[in-house]
């Protein structure tokens, strides 16, 4: 195998441009003095762009994970009853969170590989008028699902107080967002998605509305007390101290986004996905969500005739190109690609040849580049427009 | 565009792995110290075994041309008589640095996509028995032609004492090199090739009999005078600043193409050329050279009903993919696809699905994803093997 070969295709973490490595590369510096301080206030734009809002975002270090926990913990006072709408694996991790917190959760669940229906989550809170807070996933990295998160918050708001939490992490930076004009009232990301960055990063988007929840909050940790975070930044700086390497990429991200344009980003992602999709249509494969539920980042598939875990074995052994598998029940049940963050059409189109010669090596018949084709075909009609 | 995004299928400079990019960006140490000895030490078997010798290999810093230079101030005395065997460019350098120095030089001239015939050479010194070098090209970079450097070396010295001098700078390190068994007295290449390193370092490999000749040449300049190179390669340093940064490099390259194998480098080289060509070939778009002479490094094309620059023009634009035109003559008649160091077969499917989307861009019409089927059934054979 060539040495160093890498063909990352999970949904995240993902590939890291050249500019950014280099970023992060630059030599360790003070995060009390004034060269973090300018970088923060040169990051504070690029965040509220990607995120939709006037307000700034908040950077905490920890994992995706970390960031939830976040959201949860500050909105959330003791005796409050919230609601949970789980798509997915990521979905479920906010009721778990509540539950490690002794919370009051009620989990409203959607069948894997849907979207969630506003309408239905609408009904509910209708009955249930004492949930304080509605969480739900904006990608549901586990199925490839996005979720309207839009008319979710908007249907939230016109029958509840309920604030409305999303989990942005698999997505954002590869998808329009408006934080502010949406209604969301927390919006979490992480840096390993479409934000082309090593783990270790979370952004984080507060309203004003969730900030009068915080505040009256008595009892919201140490590390994760967002007031800490906003307060600090107010002044250009952390509360506790940063993962200064990856503030460093982060501030690159965020110039090349602006290089490139954030409608051209959008517009790449969402051609990625038509690409990906056109393709395992072409070849009689069933994908595992409808084009109206796919998200723009992350593509499931779910095999019929072939094995799931000995095709992504053939792709590993013959090209060293990683994609993932399902999680929980769909373990073996369906595989997963990732289109985001430092990805081009022609990764796109790289991988689907890999993939076509890995189904020719696990049995499965299909006619060799005939998804290729069709991938090419919507490059073609997308380039035309 | 995606910021950052590059595909390099120029032949050289060629993409640099991570590993010798971060070797590569070691702090710099002073190149007379026992550090740089012991890398010189390092790099020494690794750089024989690309050479096929048992000689230790000269490195000099600077471009292939001053390389091929260096090989012809040392081996060629005042009044010497040479034959230079040009199939291309890279052929007609060597006449050219000849006629520079004044050197009585016959030019040998074979048709641009030819190889060589080793047959019409032997026939040639039989008849021109004072020729004291023969000079040739290994692979022509300008033509994607490999030439039969062996055969040429037995029939030159069957018929004359002539040395023979290789310029191998755009194949080495990307197909089987026996500089000793195959008798090839002087051979010559560059880092910015298969070697998979920024350009600047010169390999030179030199024969006993080629050493008597150098010695016994008064007048071989200063800075390429190879003497100085071999007796303090002796001592594991050399005999001028060394481009340390490259050393790093090579250092690592070398340790890659160990870990890959040797072996397994020349077939990935020879897959990589056979999957570009059954493309083309499936797509009746025509290859400049027969299957006999091909290059496993670089594949010429020659569109007869199809505007090669524009072609060009779109993989940039499009994909900021990068193919070279065709030199001197042939520009505007050919385009030339690289396919070595550090470049996979998906690389190969890569810059094949790109190239077919350009050709409809350019009105070319084909089949899309037929070209591609060509190079994924070429890969599926040549993994069964």
């Amino acid at each position: 195998m060539l040495q160093d070969y890498q063909l990352l295709r999970i949904p995240g973490p993902t590939p890291i441009p050249p500019s950014v490595e280099r970023a992060m590369a630059q030599p360790m510096i003070g995060h009390r003095g004034s060269e973090t301080s300018k970088m923060i206030q040169n990051i504070k734009p690029g965040l509220k762009k990607v995120f939709g809002t006037e307000q700034d975002v908040l950077m905490i270090t920890g994992s995706g994970t970390s960031g939830l926990e976040a959201a949860i913990v500050n909105v959330v006072k003791p005796g409050d009853k919230v609601l949970v709408v789980a798509t997915g694996v990521f979905g479920q991790r906010f009721t778990k969170i509540c539950q490690a917190y002794q919370i009051d959760v009620e989990e409203f669940a959607v069948e894997w590989g849907t979207s969630l229906n506003p309408t239905a989550v609408k009904d509910y809170l209708k009955e249930h008028q004492d949930i304080t807070a509605v969480f739900s996933t904006y990608c549901e990295t586990s199925t490839g699902v996005i979720n309207p998160v839009d008319e979710l918050a908007k249907a939230v708001h016109e029958v509840s107080e309920a604030l409305v939490i999303v989990d942005g992490v698999s997505c954002m930076g590869g998808i329009e967002t408006k934080m502010d004009e949406w209604g969301i009232d927390v919006l979490v990301t992480g840096s390993q998605k479409a934000f082309m960055l090593p783990a270790g990063l979370n952004f984080i988007g507060v309203s004003d509305r969730a900030w009068k929840v915080i505040e009256a909050n008595p009892k919201k940790g140490f590390y994760l007390d967002l007031t800490k975070y906003r307060d600090n930044l107010e002044k250009d700086t952390t509360p506790f101290t940063p993962a200064l390497s990856l503030l460093f990429g982060l501030e690159q991200v965020l110039k090349n986004l602006e290089a490139e344009g954030f409608e051209e980003v959008y517009k790449r992602h969402a051609l990625m996905r038509d690409m990906t999709r056109a393709a395992f249509k072409a070849l009689d494969i069933p994908l595992f969500t409808t084009d109206a539920d796919a998200s723009p980042t992350v593509t499931a598939v779910k095999p019929v005739d072939f094995d799931a875990e000995a095709f992504r074995k053939v792709l590993k052994t013959d090209f060293n190109l990683s994609v993932a598998g399902g999680q929980q029940h769909l373990k073996g049940q369906i595989f997963r690609v990732g289109h985001m963050g430092y990805c081009a059409p022609t990764d796109v189109l790289q991988t689907l040849a890999a993939i076509e010669i890995a189904l020719v090596k696990v049995g499965k018949e299909i006619e060799l580049g005939k998804g290729i084709a069709a991938a090419q075909k919507v490059y073609l009609e997308g380039a035309n427009n």
